[in-house]
């Protein structure tokens, strides 16, 4: 729990596309640094540092002027690219006043921002998240806020065995689940960089929010298909079908996609954006609502957990945990992130 | 206030029994350990650590299984002894995997943990805490807890002139109580360490709640002997009677008897177990209650000047306190406990 | 923000007078040492340290006796003069035994305490705050408590210019106020340390309250003159009147005197003692309550953007502010004072 050393070159997302309204700020702070992202005239979204580079004010605290922002404090107007084009008082401002501006895209309803060398930031590293913005796939946005380390969450999305006792009576509802073991296969692309992870189960009892999408057997199979992205993306294939169907067969399946992602907003606490889609031909407003519970419902039992876990954590920050068999994931994304990080730091 | 070296190697009053009932868990912190204690089918009690070895949840956000623990978070299952005996998805959990259970005795309501070398936990060590259950004393069991070091509390209670000042409305009732000296006598028993306090006091008014115990004059003899012992119980005969009488002639005298245990929860909170008896040939719920509520009201006056007292304290942490006579028993107890303490971590 | 040298030397404001009554203790905090102030039954004025020098309880949980303090905890009583004048149960206090007293006194309603060297403490050294208690300015005594350090606050009493922004709509009403440069000069006397800041303003509107005290033409000249004292005092004429008006013609002019003072607390939060009057023949009760609830308003617009401000600036301590020609006062103040805490410390 030391000082976090942060990945930087990299796309985390900073919102969900509604929150910023046309004329408004949205304020928040990703890896410690606190941001701005207001969207121009023309659209284009905008993320400033929200710390005016005279004494520090939060610019969110100031004003809209067009398409430019003024401190409320003493005044200083920094244009889009974060340029200071006004100190009241001065007939112009000197060249050398500005505030970081970080680069920003929104795609498919995330808003991105990039948090290192803004040379590098490139639309390719997008995640493919899809699902949040299509005709095919019926959904709603869902945001919960963490007062722990990122990386704990990390952690229990890299290990889905916790389904069957986190969630036993939400989105688990078998110890089947648990006890298959995933396949594990690093991702390691020109754009993305992670883990894919697989885990398909047979003849267990589908979770009851399933039921409320379409009529299922008893039993189905089931099957939960994810990539866990950097920084801290997870894009997931899952659902179930009766036993009966082969597989690819999806008459009679249901089929989600989810798009779920953390973060990091200081070293103790975490943004989590996620929504979990329904494929179907036509949006069943009960069914999106059905589900949307159903996961909220089930992450905040897992921020329950995780909280009292790093409750335990910080009473003993040494003390060794027990590695299992079902870590390999969750090892293996660590040891990723922190060569990522390394090497980084190193090429600057 | 540095970092704390705790006695281990005593019982510490972790709960009273009626708290933990059968089927239930109690998690509560003691010397800065997450332990959780249950009573198994057979009725004996069991304290475990409360933290999974595998990623260290909290197990008392499981469930029970029998006898056994399961953890909620991934599912291992712990025995009564602490030992894994399940890992889902193993067909055998690694003998090596297991939890920390600390030995656990009832004893007269109290349940005590023993937080050292379990080879060493010797029910010989248990303090008399007999009125807590004696036909012949009637009482009720009293629980509040403090946001200060338990060194505080000791202080306090082993130096009763305050009873003149903090409690002057209350459980004292005349200045003679602080110009008394007690005597002090070391306990140094195979069994017991600690100190034994002796303070009597002639023609003083009786505290107003003696006198719901029974008709008194206005005068009395009172008396306060106690035993002050490691970790920090404190075991009382307390009394008064009118001046006319004989030592020893209790006839027309109010008997106590106390049984107060502090246990340290972490180097800035304190669990505080306690209660006042009194002896009677049947109970009066009436005047067990007029005894309990005095001493609730005055066990909160207490911790009024403690937490204040603790908060300058932090102000300026390195300012000596002025020694003085009435320090007399507290500086022993803290030497006492220095040497003890050095002693254990000397020895192992 | 490391460990803070405070100026000691010097008189803080501990309390408007009013908050002392006869009989009853203040108890508050001043550069980190807690103090009790209370009046003797002649009227005067004590302030002791508030810890007793035995264990260290808050004498302001004790009670008078006389003019001198007992101690609640364990009964020791000390006189005006801090020294101990018993300890129960010894016939003779040890002569010894005392807590710290401060020099006190109350000056224009405001109760000064000096922290530094007794020997020191000088009644010519107090500020004229004349118009805290005076028969031809009409006024009411104003209190508000930061959680920021007190710098910040004088960062933002030195610059004016702050005016137009944060109190647009309230004191400020023009972006003229911020360019319009003040001139500032050194106050070097042999009572008084500082700065003395001037701003004339012309042909501006009046902000809202001003109309409340007098009839005003739509635009005005207005003003501002202020010296800011040591250790953190604002003494200002200010107002306005028509433009039409000469310099010096008092006629139709709105005539403002303040008194505002910061009083350290601890190294993050601070007292605020202040209180604007206007220049009147009689009280009018309206135009008083008027005024206070104005400022009241824009005190408040400034704890919020300084209570922001310091969030910031915790985020990263390291990162340098860019000085820009309105911070001209405030880094000249913090220079003045920064000299003065090394000379403190240098020759004791």
């Amino acid at each position: 729990m030391g000082a976090v050393m942060w990945l930087k070159n990299c796309w985390y997302v900073i919102a969900w596309e509604h929150e910023i309204s046309s004329g408004e700020f949205l304020a928040r702070t990703v890896i410690g640094e606190p941001l701005l992202v207001y969207r121009t005239s023309t659209g284009e979204f905008v993320a400033l540092e929200d710390r005016c580079c005279h004494r520090h004010a939060p610019l969110s605290l100031g004003r809209r002027e067009g398409d430019c922002i003024r401190c409320g404090y003493h005044g200083l107007m920094f244009n889009a690219k974060g340029a200071c084009v006004e100190v009241p008082g001065l007939d112009r401002a000197p060249p050398s006043l500005n505030v970081r501006t970080y680069p920003v895209v929104a795609h498919n309803k995330w808003v991105f921002v990039w948090m290192g060398d803004p040379a590098r930031a490139d639309r390719n590293l997008l995640p493919d998240n899809f699902s949040n913005d299509h005709p095919d796939w019926h959904t709603r946005p869902g945001y919960i806020h963490y007062e722990t380390p990122w990386l704990l969450i990390c952690d229990n999305l890299l290990d889905f065995s916790h389904l069957s006792f986190v969630h036993e009576k939400t989105l688990g509802g078998s110890v089947l689940i648990a006890q298959t073991r995933p396949d594990i296969e690093r991702i390691d692309g020109p754009g993305q960089r992670g883990l894919r992870i697989s885990r398909r189960m047979s003849g267990l009892p589908a979770p009851s929010y399933y039921h409320r999408i379409r009529p299922l057997p008893e039993t189905i199979n089931r099957w939960f298909i994810y990539d866990f992205l950097f920084p801290a993306t997870l894009l997931m294939n899952s659902g179930g079908r009766p036993v009966t169907d082969a597989e690819g067969d999806n008459r009679n399946a249901v089929l989600l996609h989810s798009c779920q992602t953390l973060t990091p907003e200081t070293e103790t606490s975490t943004h989590y954006f996620f929504q979990q889609s329904y494929r179907g031909e036509a949006r069943d407003e009960a069914i999106v609502d059905g589900i949307h519970k159903s996961v909220i419902l089930a992450f905040n039992e897992d921020r329950d957990m995780i909280t009292a876990q790093y409750r335990n954590i910080r009473r003993d920050p040494q003390k060794p945990m027990a590695p299992l068999y079902m870590d390999a994931a969750l090892m293996q994304f660590r040891r990723l992130l922190d060569e990522a990080v390394a090497a980084e730091n190193a090429t600057g």
